[in-house]
């Protein structure tokens, strides 16, 4: 089973690691990362730099699609190298997937036209725009198309879960679950913008303007 | 603030990624992969590759340490490089902290020491005979001694959120959950030994040796 993670200039590493760290350890896993051109690509903020090991036209027709989000997106949407990629393993694969922003690159490669789909809670209106029908859900199925998408960053663990029964079965994904000890304890509970409320969005702003 | 988190070969990618992705975007903070050599280093399957950016005698003293563990420590049971430079920034740093078997690394390089800790829960025994008391909790803080220990992999996260509070304030924490957006919706409860149950561990050692 050959899983494919698309890599891209300015990517969100939780959105790809998520999915990998779940995905990897199926029976017959194959994980491959993937890109425009082989060798090191950045992360968002360039702190972080991840090997693209094979280049698109190698790897033509993965079981599994993943592409993660991340700021880098906003660099892909015209029609590129990624999204006729995209276009074409989907015909073959089992799953193509994505992972908070990553959505907006399935929605170019013309997979969400008219699909109700999940990005990051910040791009509902860009993916939208794009022809997706947003919903606020964390994993957004639509199995009759064979198309997955996940909210923002680390709800690619869920996904991949997810994906993991649907690949294998529910005990599979059990396994996975408990060998990344996925028992989820977080301190507080904002992990939402309705949970999180003003005060937590008012800091989040701050810190992204000095980041920019 | 200087974070930096060690690389090792075979190292758990989501170990190592899960605090990255939590920290990176605190005010002020530059986050880097720091190993024994400069370059890539594998993760435990070898499937992806991640950058050193640094070797430790470049970052002597960061604010925070961050080891990640992996299969990989099972090679660093003996004093080497890496724990050197753990008991030398631990001198210096606000807070010295492991995700999963990175504790390990942490107890060999002598800093854990009579003190509650947290592992993988596969590796318990290991991290006691090195002269820890491993707990089950999913992050244990030695606040007076400035180390923090994780769980397996995932949990990470949950670490990299309490750290965020204590380094800035709750907001900060708060703002860096709902980037990620960390609301975790676990499609299933199984990310413990006790949640898991029989058939999920099962299936679990059987895919293991597959893999080994």
């Amino acid at each position: 089973m050959q899983i494919a993670i698309a890599l891209f200039d300015r990517f969100t590493a939780l959105d790809a690691v998520g999915p990998y760290e779940v995905l990897q350890r199926l029976p017959g896993a194959s994980v491959t990362f993937v890109a425009e051109k082989r060798g090191e690509v950045r992360t968002d903020n360039g702190f972080l730099g991840v090997t693209a090991d094979a280049v698109f036209s190698e790897v033509p027709s993965p079981d599994v699609v993943v592409v993660p989000g991340g700021i880098g997106t906003s660099k892909l949407r015209e029609p590129g190298a990624i999204h006729e990629w995209v276009t074409n393993a989907h015909q073959t694969s089992t799953f193509t997937t994505s992972v908070c922003t990553g959505a907006e690159v399935l929605a170019v490669a013309g997979l969400l036209d008219g699909l109700k789909a999940t990005t990051h809670w910040s791009s509902y209106e860009v993916l939208e725009k794009m022809g997706a029908m947003p919903t606020g859900q964390r994993v957004v199925e639509n199995l009759g198309e064979r198309i997955i998408t996940a909210a923002g960053v680390s709800s690619g663990i869920d996904m991949a879960l997810r994906l993991s029964e649907l690949l294998v079965d529910e005990t599979a994904a059990k396994a996975m679950q408990l060998m990344i000890e996925y028992d989820p304890e977080p301190p507080f509970d904002a992990g939402s913008v309705e949970k999180a409320g003003d005060e937590v969005m008012t800091r989040l702003l701050e810190y992204l303007v000095d980041k920019t």
